[in-house]
């Protein structure tokens, strides 16, 4: 039995080609030694093209949010007992595969880099056992070919739930999965929210995604009983 | 009632002077036009440095570790009712204290940048209300100070206590504190572990302290019964 969790609709994104041109993007590639549309977009140090995207690109290019929340899925003792798989599905549908063994970078920067890597060659590392893969895959694909037999949505928009009985829930299930939002502002789409069996809403406040990933997870440790000693 | 969280022994420190004219410490004082010894000490940049030191500098040079602890628990509803009160206190005896409305940067490197101005300065940011003050204090005199009636510290080395146990036990008193090592490995020092009333193991393996904070933090809001909804 395995838990699902899947950041979706993160905000990770290759520069878009509007703003390649940026003295900020430029300025960016140039330290990286890599093409603008090569780059990972990244607010940390693109905000001022950012905010010429459509919508000031709210929400855009926050690689952060998904490596802190990798970082805690797979520091979990769940992971550790290989009952945790973890994918990052993006804004532009991309669907990033992480390997229960990745030990990622601890840094955001060499983070970011290491998915520039991976958005070039579609696997990192280029040689041995890939730990991280990339593909070209909507939500409704990731889910159909990972055979999940419930998918449960958190957001604020969902029905009050405390996630405890959310937990207790899904570990009745034979391949749950859990979707959250890999972003910092704003809602799932409607498409994401009709591919849920069910959404719920765990806090009254709006929780960063890593805290929810990491509760998540902890709950449903203690819902199937996972031994501490 | 509040909680106090203190990330003890960190490991956080400026550069060395012993290590301060190695050409990693350089070319990272020149990229930042700081001076090498106004540098905090960093594994992601100055690995090669840091093996030149005593025990090969094992587990120093991670303000990465601090960073993220910090956002889970100043991310945490807790802290959003403030009822949570954040202290870090490193190796070589400096506490920061953090104030719980404090927004950190989300870039690792960002945080570092900030920790060196915080060592500089002693309080960020330099105008206005301050976020963060440093002050050269020992773990004992911050408990003194504090006028913590309970002290825990968590510890692979402690005796096997359940986390919603232990977050129990902390909530019939009116100051506690947990203790948890703000370092990759090792454990706590004589002096450290002296200073607590009890030492508790919450999991065989070892965790991130990321994750010992967000765990931590989220049984002690079961615990008090904080409202979600």
């Amino acid at each position: 039995l395995v838990l699902t969790l899947i950041l979706a609709e993160s905000s990770v994104e290759l520069v878009p080609n509007e703003i390649a041109h940026h003295p900020a993007i430029i300025a960016s590639a140039r330290r990286k030694q890599r093409e603008p549309s090569d780059l990972i977009l990244d607010q940390s140090y693109h905000h001022a093209a950012i905010i010429r995207l459509r919508n000031a690109g709210a929400g855009r290019g926050r690689p952060d949010i998904v490596h802190f929340s990798l970082l805690t899925a797979l520091g979990s003792p769940l992971n550790a007992q290989r009952e945790l798989q973890c994918f990052v599905h993006t804004r532009d549908d991309h669907v990033i595969t992480i390997d229960s063994r990745a030990r990622l970078p601890r840094n955001t920067d060499r983070f970011t880099s290491l998915l520039e890597k991976l958005y070039q060659d579609s696997v990192v590392p280029s040689t041995g056992a890939s730990l991280m893969s990339l593909s070209n895959q909507t939500l409704q694909t990731l889910i159909e070919r990972q055979r999940l037999d419930q998918v449960v949505a958190l957001s604020t928009q969902g029905i009050d739930k405390p996630l405890e009985q959310v937990a207790d829930e899904l570990q009745h299930f034979k391949k749950p999965a859990v979707l959250v939002g890999g972003f910092p502002d704003g809602h799932f789409s409607h498409e994401t929210v009709k591919l849920s069996e069910k959404t719920y809403r765990i806090d009254k406040r709006r929780l960063d995604a890593w805290t929810v990933v990491g509760r998540t997870i902890y709950d449903y440790e203690k819902s199937i009983g996972l031994k501490r000693f």
